[in-house]
């Protein structure tokens, strides 16, 4: 059987650790494929990880593992947790990283399974206090990709760490939703998606003064330099520049408020 | 049998979507050894990945599959290919990223042989109107590793997107070239080669009003700070400053002419 | 049997040439299973590679291979080396690269076997003079993964280059070390260890003018912007602002001096 492994950090491109999180995985499971899925999250950013988690996995075949070192709380008394989410599986502290996935699961009446990581015969020996992405999460992630069950790695936890998840509100004629992530070219992204937006023709966006009027279908619609409205490649209601930033342009946050308005 | 993909896109480390190609590769191919070629190319740079294709794929194995992401078009009515070349695959779209290889190979008398893909049953069953890398390419590029052949993939193309690359020409006595690429470095990269320099002693080589005698033969041959040309990696002639950049101190550009003079 | 490979290099992300080392490896050994350990090492900075590899190494399986292309005297007449060092495999530059990792070997009473890559059968048809990386290290490299072994690859070398590495001295009640180290948060590592600190109850560390009493276990112990010292996850004595740069903060460079007294 091929296991498949991800590596998902905020530790950056310049310095070196994410590689030996490979190295302490083939310790256990030297016939794992491992690919990084990102290590730019920005740091202590779990929402945004959460955010990652919940766009990509669905890409990945059953029975991927997912350890994804976001980890502001290291060394303190947080949990570290495994799960089984759906088709999937997760290594990580319990700080909210599963928060997304683990509400479309439940809308999906998909199985959610977390334990407690708290054997350390499933741990690298020396367990440094700062860097517990290699001794305990690669480490617990080498083991599963080796065929350790999840429920021989820990307790069992019902009661995980979740973030506070901001929900599109009704409006009379539309709905109220709030950027949720801004990307690296100052593209907005929102928690507003296809099914909002669904079968209604003439939509304006709003966010303060700023009006959209229509959405586009692919950038090529609008000339470089313009602001659009376009549902992204994850289903999301995005706001962009053709070729800019749309953060830039409008002074963006993540938090802010956008609203659509149907005709 | 062993797969070997490799991806290569414009997406920069930043964002995540990289490692997703991956997942959907292994969706198909869960044996396939997936590499990152590179994710930097300069976005909508055809000519850059095209550069790098013809300059890499050498040194691959046989039957190695290229996944390229360069796509400026994406949602447009830009077609999506695959194509062998010669020992070679490449999967994306068809802008011109295979001009440099389809014209080594033409002059090699190897085999091309490219489909359209427009078969759906090959691509994902959701596809985005701005993320074909992922929907299709990666997708496709899977199932080529899963084994099915190319001709099944879609129709046969007989007219593929090239770039107008530029052709030295003979000087009374040189040849008159061009700068096709600058790296982070701010090397200068020609479309002369080896072959236009064979057998000649004391050559000399001019940008606009800049005149380097003779070539050296590797960085440690002159100080650091001077100017020097010589025959880079990839068998083409390169002016650079050692330890500098040789666009910052010439003011140089993709396009500018370069000479080289025999004595 | 599988064979892993890692990859590190000063090239940097922005260029493309080290996606190409993993093709001519799978030239050699289509099975193995490769991984980026960075390719942002400072250019030329060999001391930085020495410490990632001693550093990183332990946590990789048995049999390992190493390709290390930090190469600022490539193609001058340094020699290029191959090297077991316990029971991790080195192909590289013979620069001091494997400085560090000898030296803990030589402690630990473990073998070390170096040979002198001097058999062009080995290596790529053609040599480029300025990218050994590609032409020598990953080929070789890639002959080793497919079970060459070492000892065929070249005639055996009993001077490798070493760095000279400075070592703590004892002072009257503690050591004085030296900063070996900053990495991109501007942490300063040192080359006092774990061993340095035992069972110290008081400790004191000194850089210039700047006193910090006693050690955190982890960084939550201190707010933000809080100047500590620690035992990083290498086990070695480390000062770091909490969220920001103790490099900034205090001026520190490479081989500035430090010491702990303890009380």
């Amino acid at each position: 059987m091929i296991q498949i492994v991800t590596l998902t950090t905020d530790f950056g491109q310049a310095d070196y650790d994410t590689g030996v999180l490979a190295g302490v995985i083939w310790q256990f499971a030297p016939q794992a494929r491992i690919v990084h899925l990102s290590h730019d999250i920005h740091r202590h950013d779990v929402m945004e990880a959460a955010l990652l988690l919940e766009r990509c996995t669905p890409y990945f075949p059953s029975g991927t593992i997912h350890v994804v070192v976001v980890d502001p709380g290291v060394g303190t008394r947080r949990r570290a947790i495994a799960a089984r989410l759906g088709n999937q599986l997760f290594v990580g502290p319990d700080n909210g990283l599963i928060s997304l996935m683990q509400r479309r699961l439940l809308q999906e009446n998909q199985r959610i399974e977390i334990v407690h990581l708290n054997r350390p015969r499933f741990w690298l020996p020396d367990v440094s206090n700062i860097f517990h992405g290699r001794d305990v999460f690669a480490a617990v992630g080498g083991h599963l990709a080796a065929g350790v069950p999840l429920h021989e790695l820990g307790d069992p936890v019902d009661d995980p760490v979740l973030l506070q998840i901001p929900q599109p509100k009704p409006l009379e004629r539309g709905w109220l939703g709030t950027v949720t992530h801004i990307d690296s070219f100052g593209n907005l992204s929102t928690n507003l998606t296809q099914e909002h937006l669904r079968d209604q023709g003439n939509v304006e966006v709003r966010l303060d003064d700023t009006r959209i009027f229509g959405l586009i279908r692919t950038f090529g619609e609008k000339l470089p330099g313009e602001l659009a409205a376009l549902i992204d490649s994850s289903g999301r209601l995005c706001v962009c520049v053709v070729n800019g930033s749309a953060a830039a342009r409008l002074g963006s946050q993540v938090g802010d408020s956008i609203e659509v308005l149907f005709g």
